[in-house]
């Protein structure tokens, strides 16, 4: 008997079969004797119908607006779940937001979640009942009356669903997707891609940011502060999937969990940019205001001591503002600034680093012995990342995999 | 300059194009100065798939979800045509039924509007902001925490802007739909009809439960009793539609203005009832009991003085329970009942019929020259209803159509 949060995702409950599956799998655990709550997506191409519908009336529109059309999706799923239990004898109904309700900030399209009033779904729990809470959405707490819609950014369910296990206080939060559990590189690339059964919630993050398409990074932040055990499985096989824990949790860490790459990354080189204090906060300063963010950097040492290249990486959707910002400011002196979005970011992931010596170099050795030249670099405590030319992304991955002694043995 | 709210139907917004021009239509009255709400469905087709989902979901679901999974479509529309309205540089915002409040009352699926808290809204429109209001929903009063989404029946939108018309003392209500007005009958079956350019709020109520679906029957009786100024018109050309008004507005009132007919009806006869006192109330208690509502009733002459027929018109859907209601009661004695689906009723409505003679007679004359045998009647101040079979419908509706004088001229 435990106090379980589930999460089903878009593919999950893309029709009325898989719907009615997924009420069937929160019923046997309810007749277990587990205190059930779920949180749903939208079915699988609603959003990007939604969005695609705002887009056709405006480019550039009211995100209020976008919050309340897109939040229907969620509304549509609670509903029918809810129906769904009650038509296999389990006590359920939906809850929205704003019902909840699940305060959030004003940020539209994009927002925090500042509380989830807690009380009334756990005394229901308690009876039995499963609230079937829409994903993805709150109201935003600003106005006095009438509040908002507010949405979560995509990929926010899994936000909502560990928010809801953190404030149900939860024994688990079962975040459930189309992939079975987190694996050691993109098994569409690496044959050899093992499933890990254990992760670290730093893993998990670094993971996350880094390209693995798993979990909304900002939901696995917020169960490494809450301490909100996750686990990642498939709503599609019985199998055991990943579960996201404190390190104390897994015996045995390996030096490097897994290998990831992200293609959404561009670089960008200020040729001949003037060698004197402060030019680095005269260059990344605009692009801050400008809500760019800025990932690696590097400056080159200039050979004439009078001026250096500045080299950094961004996502490819924020090049050409960048780009834009930076040839408005005559002042910075550069002679011409070079885009190049014919680049990857591979890195490698893993606990272990931090006691481990010599994991860089033989992450430099591997790339070097398949002759991939390394544009950037860079290092934290359990993640290295390296900017390579775009079209090595699986040579250098399944390189990787194989170096870090990561590959599934060979079957038969 | 006047305040306006306009109710555009589904098919008005049925995409993005759509609702870009009535964004357009909205911005002219804006530009001239008018105070304008906005009262919208769903895109056409959206309901219907929603309510498709709930019942494949479950056959009897709870209303309280359905009604949850249905008001999404308005939902989406209000966002997208507030954002379309920005576009063009009207402020604008969308307005859920729970962020008015509309208040219902807790007849989930078939709601009641109780209240529309107008303050906020009126404020915002003298500053020229307009409300685009999602329409066909509310939030039912009953709880005291977290009210949940009630919705007003299908066609329910209609009413959720005479409601507001009412509650924003508005000069008019607009209700664009895929007609361009009201008609003396249905042009698909009479070439020769002719649209009415005034017709009284009481003939619009019969036509409306009668069979003309242009207008929801609960929006008329609102508006009548608020005297709401209602205006029926297509949002697809620009012409004057049909005003839907008090009587002392028509200056020559017909003696017939239109003729309708209603396919959805069903006759029961029920033979050789035991002829006693209280068999009537035996019978429909019963009925009224199980929600039925019954049309007509007619109760033969016995001719041995022990026993009747009776024989009432009720809706085709709610026939097969009729049946069965009625089949349980051994206590009511009848031989057998006799269920007849093979009829159509077919009316004339006129409130000049309350001064002229002579008007059922020519009804049943034109009949009888037509050879349609009329199997009942039932009267009331302004209209005649016959129940024929089902074959005649055409030809009965084109004889009255012609018989009352109500033929266009031919053209040329």
């Amino acid at each position: 008997m435990a106090r379980i949060v589930q999460k089903y995702g878009g593919t999950s409950v893309a029709d009325i079969a898989r719907i009615k599956a997924v009420a069937a799998k929160v019923a046997r655990h309810v007749a277990a004797g587990d205190e059930m709550a779920v949180i749903v997506s939208a079915m699988a191409g609603t959003t990007n119908q939604l969005v695609d519908y705002c887009r056709q009336v405006s480019p550039v529109h009211d995100l209020r607006e976008y919050d309340t059309v897109v939040a229907a999706g969620e509304q549509v799923t609670s509903g029918l779940l809810a129906m769904a239990l009650q038509e296999l004898g389990v006590p359920a109904r939906s809850w929205m937001g704003w019902q909840i309700p699940v305060t959030t900030d004003a940020v539209h399209g994009n927002a925090r979640i500042l509380g989830i009033d807690s009380d009334e779904l756990l005394e229901r729990m308690a009876n039995g009942e499963v609230p079937v809470v829409a994903g993805f959405q709150g109201v935003a707490a600003a106005q006095a009356r009438a509040g908002r819609i507010a949405t979560l950014g995509r990929g926010g369910s899994d936000t909502s669903a560990v928010a809801l296990a953190a404030a149900l206080k939860a024994d688990r939060c079962d975040i459930y997707t189309d992939v079975d559990g987190v694996y050691t590189a993109d098994p569409r690339i690496v044959r050899r891609a093992r499933k890990l059964s254990r992760i670290t919630y730093e893993e998990m993050l670094e993971m996350a940011s880094l390209g693995a398409k798993v979990l909304q990074t900002r939901s696995v932040e917020l169960a490494m502060k809450h301490r909100v055990r996750l686990q990642v499985l498939s709503s599609f096989e019985d199998l055991p999937g990943t579960l996201v824990v404190d390190e104390d949790e897994i015996v045995e860490q390996e030096v490097v969990s897994g290998v990831t790459y992200s293609r959404d990354e561009a670089k960008l080189t200020l040729v001949r940019v003037p060698d004197r204090p402060g030019i680095a906060a005269a260059i990344f300063g605009p692009l801050a205001d400008a809500g760019i963010n800025v990932d690696m950097i590097v400056q080159n040492v200039s050979e004439d001591g009078r001026s250096t290249d500045v080299t950094f990486t961004l996502s490819k959707a924020e090049l050409p503002r960048a780009v834009q910002v930076l040839k408005g400011r005559d002042d910075l002196g550069f002679e011409r600034a070079v885009p190049d979005e014919n680049v990857v970011k591979v890195s490698v992931i893993g606990m272990g680093m931090r006691s481990h010596a010599g994991v860089a170099k033989r992450m430099f050795q591997s790339l070097a012995d398949n002759n991939i030249n390394i544009q950037v670099i860079s290092t934290s405590e359990i993640k290295i990342s390296v900017l390579i030319a775009e079209q090595y992304t699986e040579l250098a991955v399944r390189a990787l995999h194989t170096a870090y002694g990561l590959d599934a043995p060979i079957a038969g």
